[in-house]
């Protein structure tokens, strides 16, 4: 079965918002056994919206269509739908129903541009909004399904999981399309690919297809296989997987499997604290606040984080975090000595069970011969011990913030865990 | 002159990754004035790509390719161009050396697998890639130019800006394509609409296109235009907005001009510190980090930042922002009377002009009957007065974040420019 995901809209072609949704959809679909063989995105003009659908038509055996439907004047898909399938818009009750009681339980009024979101192609079967006032669409074209649905992601995801994708599986039957991602941290991607060359090779003869996804301080690793008996397409992901463990192990920090929420660094940190009852504060300098924005993301972190300190000056690394005044003198913010005692009181001064401290140049101002742009140290401290290690990464402030972030977290993650392999980059 | 961007990879298509690339280079070409009129994504896929290349030859004026450069053995984009062109691969000499001085400067040999990156399709115009070691290629068919890069966002960027966007712009004679966007914060897509109906009915007569691009707590309107006399779409589009702002001056905090680095909420209060010089200091419980995040992104923050305390715990909200006990017994941390000690507590703890504070309940547990899910306070502080104002948004976190982080931002920009209008929000 295959698809093609269109999306429409103006402000995707100037490139003024990303498009989110076609990723989704794509991911949701690959899942599935569906197979996406297309993405395309035109603007919010009836000829380009008509020559994209009938193009569509010739390709997919499903067209999901996200955009242009929404209430102002600039929204155009439902009306060149129904040219397209001929047919007239009328007001559909139960959705006029659905958008009066949206605006009743907001304590508003019902104006006559939220009446016409009631209006779809007379005979199409209308997918419910619960999310919103514009209704989905689900129109056949001789061989061909459209599926037409707003815009705004989380009112197109409750269609789809809900109403959308169970209806494809429940009418087809779809063969199995298996991926798994093998994370990586503190290894760049060329470094890697040598590493494992070999290894590579005789995936072909597996059936494997392998790629390298890079992301700042991260190289994710997935192969990808598919048939239709899904415990071999496991078993043969799963052995492949085990001879490469033993080439890279110490830069392994997880696995995605597809379709699953993929475990980030900071997800993986915090069930191993659930886990173990245990918590992490943070002082951020260099990463500020960023570390803490990754954890408190997670619902229910308040279980395992107990807060966090981002002293963006001296004063407060040592009002706040008891970092004596000496070690500026003699050392600089940006060293072993300030990023172990920031690692170590916040521990103290917080009562977590783990503390993580950063201090770096993260630029593009700021740097010196000695210590240039992309100098970032990093501590992670419980009980036991503090382990203080310096990066060197780039030029690029965001990059270096991500980085930083990554090779923290998978410190704490061995710190946790009593690994002690090496967490010091190859570029 | 038209343009299509094709993305290549089967990491867009089953979606796991963003197809950041596309929105950059749509960006920059219709500042430019080349409309960009498709984008499409295509597998790593010999028979995919070769069609994708004879469809936009039909459609373009201009092809940007970016994907499927690299040095591993999924990448297949260089191979079916040469194929494509009927051109042989060879080795470029100048390419080699830049590849061989890139590994050299990083104390690293010259693998096989780098050396090929030196391989071009013979005849076509070699783009120096300064941030990587895979060389852009410039070709021509018919009346179609094909411009393949790497899908390495920051490579990719460094050629089209250093490289490919001056070769277009010296060649052609482009005509004006004009934004300007209205940003605006505490008002819902709808109630806008309904708000700004008359205006919006009168843009037409005069060739400007409105855009809606509602995202978490903001919703920019983009007025688009196009013409020879830049001079007087500017003029137009100004005594358009300038109308509007009439209409609704008390939620606009800004305004993108297309092409200049679009002004978020973060950067407005931060330049305006930088001109006052004054600071801030945060105390940040339900947001969690994520405001200090948004400030220290900023090259150049730690001029108006002091730093942040992150108290997700009550005990900690006591002992390092000084909030009472009893506040928490008798209204709890969810209050006004808690955002309150900690705004005013957090400036004078670090030494600030200005304290922001946020306590809610971010979801999606954690909610009462009387204190739901997305009850938020947020308050500001100088040395004059603190203001607290509460905030109901909806059931999801991330948003629930996102909303609250710019709901705090304006309340602290008309706090700074001492505007006393509403900053509650209407939806």
């Amino acid at each position: 079965m295959r698809a093609e995901i269109l999306t429409i809209g103006d402000e995707i072609l100037i490139g003024q918002i990303a498009n989110t949704n076609s990723i989704w959809i794509a991911r949701e679909l690959n899942l599935m056994g569906v197979k996406v063989v297309h993405m395309a995105s035109v603007s919010d003009d009836k000829t380009a919206i008509t020559k994209a659908f009938s193009d569509a038509e010739q390709r997919a055996d499903l067209v999901f269509i996200t955009g242009g439907l929404g209430p102002t004047k600039d929204d155009i898909t439902k009306k060149t739908i129904a040219e397209y399938f001929n047919l007239i818009l009328e007001i559909d009750e139960a959705v006029l129903a659905h958008v009066k009681s949206f605006f009743t339980k907001r304590g508003r009024e019902l104006s006559e541009i939220n009446r016409q979101q009631a209006l779809v192609p007379r005979g199409c079967t209308v997918i419910h909004n619960q999310n919103g006032t514009a209704p989905g669409m689900w129109l056949k074209k001789n061989n061909t399904v459209f599926i037409s649905m707003p815009g705004v992601p989380y009112e197109m995801k409750g269609m789809m999981s809900d109403i959308i994708l169970p209806k494809i599986k429940s009418e087809n039957k779809l063969p199995f399309i298996y991926h798994k991602t093998v994370l990586t941290q503190g290894i760049g991607e060329s470094a890697l690919a040598e590493l494992i060359e070999t290894w590579e090779d005789k995936l072909i003869e597996k059936n494997i297809k392998l790629a390298y996804l890079p992301q700042p301080g991260v190289v994710r690793l997935r192969l990808s296989t598919h048939g239709t008996d899904l415990n071999k397409l496991e078993e043969t992901v799963d052995n492949a997987i085990a001879h490469l463990t033993t080439i890279i192990s110490k830069y392994i920090y997880g696995f995605e499997i597809y379709g699953e929420e993929p475990p980030t660094l900071q997800k993986i940190v915090s069930e191993l604290l659930r886990e173990q009852k245990q918590s992490i504060a943070l002082a951020e300098s260099c990463t500020g606040g960023f570390i803490a924005s990754l954890f408190t993301a997670i619902a229910g972190s308040s279980d395992i984080f107990k807060g966090a300190i981002v002293p963006y000056h001296n004063n407060i690394k040592h009002d706040l975090l008891n970092v004596d005044n000496t070690v500026f003198e003699k050392y600089g913010a940006v060293s072993k000595e300030c990023v172990t005692q920031m690692a170590e009181n916040i521990r103290k001064k917080m009562g977590s069970d783990y503390g993580i401290a950063t201090s770096g140049v993260a630029g593009p101002a700021g740097g010196t011969a000695e210590k240039p742009v992309g100098t970032v140290w990093v501590a992670v401290s419980c009980s036991e011990k503090t382990i203080a290690l310096k990066f060197t990464f780039g030029d690029d402030r965001g990059r270096n913030i991500q980085m930083t972030a990554n090779a923290a977290l998978n410190m704490l993650r061995k710190l946790i865990l009593k690994d002690n392999s090496d967490s010091s980059l190859i570029l």
